[in-house]
């Protein structure tokens, strides 16, 4: 029996993409071989990865001067690849929001300065840091910010406007509510939330800012070989880049990423409201800066949150025990939680603040 | 139907693994969540982990005083991965035997002198230099050479002998024949030739020598620190290790290393002897260096060798083309490739000889 996946990632993809892949597993398009066998110089797997950048670029509106890539690991490959392509200068601002903005600004410290120009560490990053106070270093190669921190439950509600290029880790909020790509200089985003299987990530980078990376960035990190090479310039992550594919087509299918935007307010907004309303369960993040992906709460007892985290494992409502750093609960209500899931967690948590309360 | 795949990775998967990994595709061990959805902090997935690693630990006869770790991407990352562990002296030896191993030798340059020692391009890679008159250079940090070469079908018999450690890409050979773990510094290998699908890297590092990489190393090329983490510091490629832990748990029920090498000899040495045998058909490696997985052979005439690919191809026999940039056929004929296989394309080999020869 399929169980409701609160997981924060890898995380629950869309049982139609699911079946497919698994209907196809044995022999993808007729070519008698699983898609984990093909070769990447197959053009029924060239395909898969053209078509795949394709509906990136449709279904976020992507510029023509930018590059879309899918490069091999997750986003933390990507803290050292930002500054390996882009600090030149030497460097770089960062805002600190969370537990891997913070990873990302200790990386770029390998490669050069860089300044931490806000932090909201003082309250367990439950707030954005006040934009307009923020004081941008002169010279700086690119501002870098992590849009959604899954871990913590907040997320830029809108974003930072500087001189220097903006780079964003979208990974756990990409392809959930409409960007305009041309306010960034670079996105990147570890697929294993909204997108695929883990072991991709998608980075979308104007072109102009990525011709001259460090001597010392190793090869398979630069992001101008794959852009010149579609993606293939060596073996890719084949299975995950196709289930990326299959993912896409799907979000398409169910109107894009504007209908998937409103489908994610009126999750999130329900299991808000309920929280807001209820005497037991308790969200700590300021309502401006509240994700819309991942709900943390606790009930401000640990043998409580205990309890609640076990009896919904039985009650089939998966992995919602909080991050190790933060404990209580944490619901992750990507793209592929249905509406239905999210209403099962509310009437099991009225169940069990009825009992517990 | 199901076809003979002679790609030279990613490549023909045991079909074994493949089916169970279809039939428990939605429902990874009774969790009701598919491999490819469940976090990599669960225990379920957490197990995964743990015992293909016991599984390489068991196959290869590891010594306890290795790390054995599932890094991200493929081996072209670990070329940068080999210089930013271990070049702490600045120098490092190089065998070039084949187009990977130039790339490798290449991307040592960006860290040190990366010095080759031995190079067997004058006869497009066709054999081994005579390790016997090697020149060493005085405090190498290591000497890295690739086992197989995948492109030109060549491989050591035996392993060179010298001071500094001995680091190995053994992508295209893991797993194939018996080697002495303790006889390397480093081996390395991306999966998606003997082991499961692209995306993964297996590491198997003597520890003493990783502990001290170089500052600019990425956290996510630290060896050390997977190793800390029992490949488990981030997401890892959560399918490719699950595949490749059932590929290992076939390779047991199928007798270990052992019994592939023996079939693998078996199996190449059907190949090479009805290619030495005809009139047709031509391989060039110096019979001492062929390789047991990749077995490359031409006709003499492109147009033949044109026809001869798009033949098999309909015969069922896929994927025989040439590298492009040594053109003519190549079978490579792994641990997933069965006998019948191999018979079936002498079979058609014999027959187009007949009409062509």
């Amino acid at each position: 029996m399929r169980v409701y996946n609160f997981a924060a990632g890898p995380s629950t993809l869309p049982l139609e993409a699911l079946e497919k892949a698994q209907a196809e597993f044995l022999d993808f398009a007729g070519t008698g071989m699983s898609v984990t066998e093909i070769s990447h110089r197959d053009k029924a797997y060239e395909t898969v990865v053209r078509q795949a950048e394709s509906l990136v670029r449709e279904l976020l509106n992507v510029p023509e001067d930018y590059a879309v890539i899918f490069v091999q690991g997750g986003a933390s490959t990507q803290f050292a690849a930002v500054p390996l392509n882009l600090m030149r200068g030497g460097k770089a601002d960062y805002i600190v929001t969370g537990n891997f903005a913070k990873k990302a600004w200790q990386e770029g410290q390998l490669y050069g300065e860089a300044v931490k120009i806000g932090d909201s560490s003082d309250k367990t990053y439950t707030y954005i840091p006040d934009l307009d106070k923020l004081k941008y270093s002169e010279g700086a190669d690119y501002l870098h910010i992590t849009s959604n921190n899954t871990i913590f439950g907040s997320r830029y509600a809108e974003f930072p406007k500087c001189a220097a290029p903006l780079v964003a880790d979208m990974s756990s909020e990409i392809f959930s509510r409409e960007i305009n790509v041309s306010d960034f200089g670079v996105i990147y985003a570890g697929a294993q939330k909204n997108l695929a299987p883990a072991g991709v990530t998608i980075v979308i980078a104007k072109r102009s800012l990525i011709q001259d990376p460090l001597k010392i960035c190793p090869t398979m990190l630069r992001w101008k070989v794959q852009d010149e090479n579609g993606s293939l310039y060596n073996t890719p992550p084949a299975f995950s880049i196709y289930m990326a594919w299959l993912v896409l087509q799907n979000l398409k299918d169910k109107g894009g990423v504007k209908a998937m935007q409103q489908q994610n307010e009126y999750k999130a907004g329900l299991l808000y409201d309920f929280i807001d309303n209820s005497k037991l369960y308790k969200n700590n993040v300021e309502k401006k800066y509240r994700s819309i992906m991942n709900v943390p709460f606790v009930t401000g007892s640990e043998e409580l949150d205990a309890k609640f985290v076990a009896e919904a494992k039985k009650a089939g409502l998966v992995s919602l025990k909080g991050h190790r750093i933060v404990g209580g609960m944490r619901a992750s209500i990507y793209n592929a939680m249905p509406v239905e899931g999210v209403k099962a967690l509310i009437e099991f948590m009225t169940k069990f603040e009825k009992e517990n309360g």
